[in-house]
């Protein structure tokens, strides 16, 4: 144990910090966009951060892609084209074509070096690049968005680094509007939506961002994540109407195999804390409902 | 922001690690057991530390209180006698004693600095501290629980800190052989048992040694908690009979405020990931089972 380190990430706007014990940087690329590090660990594998921010580790990515792709794409009745906006290091995109209905899914991240990045340390998170379903686009996600056909997507699932810097206008109401835009009816957007408990008033924020771009149902499922801020994060479903019921049966019946996601804990992820169900609450005045 | 440092935690046995920015030291004592120190945070009110280990922040240990009491009491049907083993911040016993039938809870923590450093820097912890119903008692909880009367107590909550030093014989059979012979029949034990993700391993064998020591059903039940390794955290109650079915009704129409507890949370807690199903799913194999 003499030649490992620490290596922390500090959160300044919840002043807390994660760290992993790490035995040597690997890697470290200087994108046109940001800084990418590659660390190995002594406990989670591999560890990529990007600008300095934990983006993932071998050990516990699986909180987090199976929990951003798994409830949207079994909310819709029937997803067949997914646009996925960041999500270079493809283990969402990964998620996402274990559904046999998907016909086409297109991961646009405007930084092609983090996929090279993760091609290389975390190839398994790489296993369906060339799925022929597959499409990846090294380009702007927003330009993307307001490009898309109009109804031409069932699923648009946004895996963003934090809202500063590159990612910043993923999360406003003109984005929203592209994706509105772009969803067809039954359309469902999902986006990392941050730590429940110190980045709630975001959430909020977001969520009256969507409701301004003309999405009218919400949906915020909490989930831990050991590498982000408080180890506790979420995703925010947002849909023009239809519910947030899911097809559980098909969820149970799934012929893939998942470490976190079930159809049971899709189903207990939807109980929102106390505290968080109050802050939320505010926006029934404003039209907008959780399911 | 100029006065600021960062406090860290590394957690050797998962190689990861918490901090917290903090402004300056408040308090630090050195008892006949353990080093406590206090911490002024920026974000997360005071911090203690014992032995260097994050035991709560003013802003998050709602989590792990309420998990560790209401889900007990709300299972058993009619708790009057709690003891509370450990748990000399108060916390736990706060929010024991919001139960109006609860007639007795006697909080037996080995280090009478804890209390005190507690009642300065997170007095509303302390608010039950004096109610007629509380006895704090500063002695060794293995000997206390040993010399219970037989049948006496209802729920026996063990509020420990990590199993090392003080606490290490708070997790082995004769401890709970202890607390089994003390419980009434339909009596619960409630432990807190680490992290589901890291320390999967420690709950196998807490659940396999209360399971030598008579108790033959058991619940884990995962939840937050920012401050802990990993930032999800765990409890496991022990039955030797009756089940885990919950009185839901009471608890949805409980006449207390909580932040995170509802009788919502509690059934979705009771939804284990899939991994962590699985590995406590070889235990069915030794007659033990979750509800």
């Amino acid at each position: 144990m003499t030649d490992t380190t620490w290596l922390y990430e500090q959160f300044a706007p919840a002043g807390s910090a994660i760290g992993f014990r790490v035995r040597r940087k690997l890697d470290e690329v200087q994108s046109p966009f940001q800084k990418i590090e590659i660390y190995e660990s002594t406990d989670w594998g591999n560890v990529m951060l990007i600008d300095g921010a934990m983006m993932l580790t071998t050990r516990d990515n699986f909180f987090y892609h199976e929990m951003m792709s798994h409830p949207a794409l079994f909310t819709h009745a029937d997803p067949k084209r997914v646009v996925i906006i960041g999500g270079g290091d493809c283990g969402t995109l990964r998620e996402v074509l274990k559904h046999h209905g998907v016909e086409r899914a297109v991961q646009c991240d405007i930084d092609e070096q983090v996929t090279r990045m993760s091609e290389k340390y975390f190839p398994e998170l790489c296993d369906s690049n060339h799925d022929p379903r597959a499409e990846l686009l090294f380009d702007d996600g927003i330009a993307y968005m307001a490009n898309c056909a109009a109804g031409s997507v069932d699923v648009v699932i946004v895996d963003s680094t934090d809202p500063v810097g590159p990612a910043e206008g993923l999360f406003n109401r003109a984005f929203f509007a592209s994706c509105h835009r772009a969803l067809a009816d039954d359309g469902i957007l999902v986006q990392q939506s941050e730590s429940p408990l110190v980045l709630l008033e975001l959430i909020k924020a977001m969520r009256s961002e969507m409701g301004k771009a003309g999405f009218s149902m919400f949906q915020t499922l909490p989930f831990p994540q050991p590498c982000y801020p408080t180890g506790w994060w979420s995703c925010t479903l947002a849909r023009k109407g239809g519910g947030f019921g899911f097809r559980a049966a098909d969820a149970r019946g799934k012929a893939f195999d998942t470490k976190y996601y079930s159809a049971d804990i899709h189903a207990a992820a939807q109980v929102l804390p106390q505290f968080v169900a109050a802050a939320l609450a505010g926006e029934l005045e404003q039209g907008a409902r959780d399911a």
